[in-house]
């Protein structure tokens, strides 16, 4: 009975094992190539998993998505909140903090991959109502800890308070993205240090 | 003699429209899909032109990418330099009235399409060598403008000058890059507002 007990658990732990193993490759080529041109067949052999075994798992390319967008969303939310929930630096430092760790990420990848949910918003948010559902989620979810971190900066003093840590937080956020796009496409890494040293170092400092 | 000049000139004329037409309609169909969901296919049944005809005018699928993204680019820049270089306005309003024109479409599209650069600089700058480099050539000409109006105002004190107009245009367009893409991901056009109200309105404002 306890073997039957061990062997469940063993297989269901080897299960799991491949369902992550399927997200995380996942990730890693949707992050560099997007969705349309990511083809399951590429992931399926480079983990040797048969085609049946996938659609155990996902129902379609679609649904597998879905999953990896979680799948990401849940590292980095994690991330992110150690780093602008940190009650040892102060709201500002916490957001440059966050900021060079995306400036230096880019960095090392030679302004390559960016980020997978800004990717896939460009690519995807006009083809799939479901995918940009999911996308919506998470970045409203970021949306609302950067203005976390925002207004604590403006209750403090140290960010400007004419707008809304909301709005702020917006333009935060847009301004970021839009330097990972442009630094991927310029394949140069000023647009991040543009957004560091005048958005967040001087434009929104009280 | 008159007459075969006359049926050349239409001839040659005609042949001016079938390419015209493939990519107007290749552009269209490229800002809504983006580049991997575009099929060749489907843009020769929209105008009932044969394969060869294509073949023709575009050696490849990439090829003709970079023609679509060169037509753009003549379009755009004609209208964005109109306002940018505008001397019946102050420097910082050129500013506004093309973010504010630029907001205004993508509310009309009900925060779709966007811009075409935008989106294939996300999807296709680590795809493709060709296709990025002929879009950080319109990056590039796009810093220019924006960076010449800047330092215009910079002059006029209208514009802040702690930092160079390189720089304060590098934010400029990221954030407005940004701005579009968050903006066809939540399909609200809030980013755009922030964007006009706290970056222009305020935050560069000398």
């Amino acid at each position: 009975m306890e073997l039957t007990k061990e062997l469940m658990a063993s297989k269901t732990a080897a299960k799991q094992d491949t369902r992550i193993a399927l997200l995380e490759v996942g990730m890693d080529i949707m992050l560099e190539k997007g969705y349309s041109n990511t083809g399951i067949q590429e992931i399926l052999s480079a983990l040797q998993v048969p085609k049946g075994s996938f659609y155990h798992y996902f129902d379609s390319k679609e649904n597998y998505a879905v999953e990896i967008i979680r799948h990401f969303d849940d590292c980095y939310t994690t991330m992110l909140k150690t780093i602008v929930s940190n009650p040892e630096m102060t709201p500002l430092k916490r957001l440059r903090t966050y900021a060079n760790e995306s400036r230096n990420k880019l960095n090392d990848q030679a302004c390559r991959k960016g980020c997978l949910i800004g990717n896939l918003s460009q690519e995807m948010s006009d083809q799939s109502e479901v995918l940009r559902t999911e996308l919506s989620i998470v970045l409203a979810k970021r949306l609302e800890l950067f203005a976390a971190c925002i207004e604590e900066g403006q209750k403090l003093g140290e960010i400007k308070s004419q707008h809304s840590a909301a709005e702020l937080a917006d333009l935060f956020m847009s301004a970021l993205s839009g330097a990972v796009m442009m630094a991927k496409t310029l394949k140069r890494i000023e647009p991040l240090d543009n957004f560091i040293n005048i958005m967040i170092d001087d434009l929104i400092k009280a």
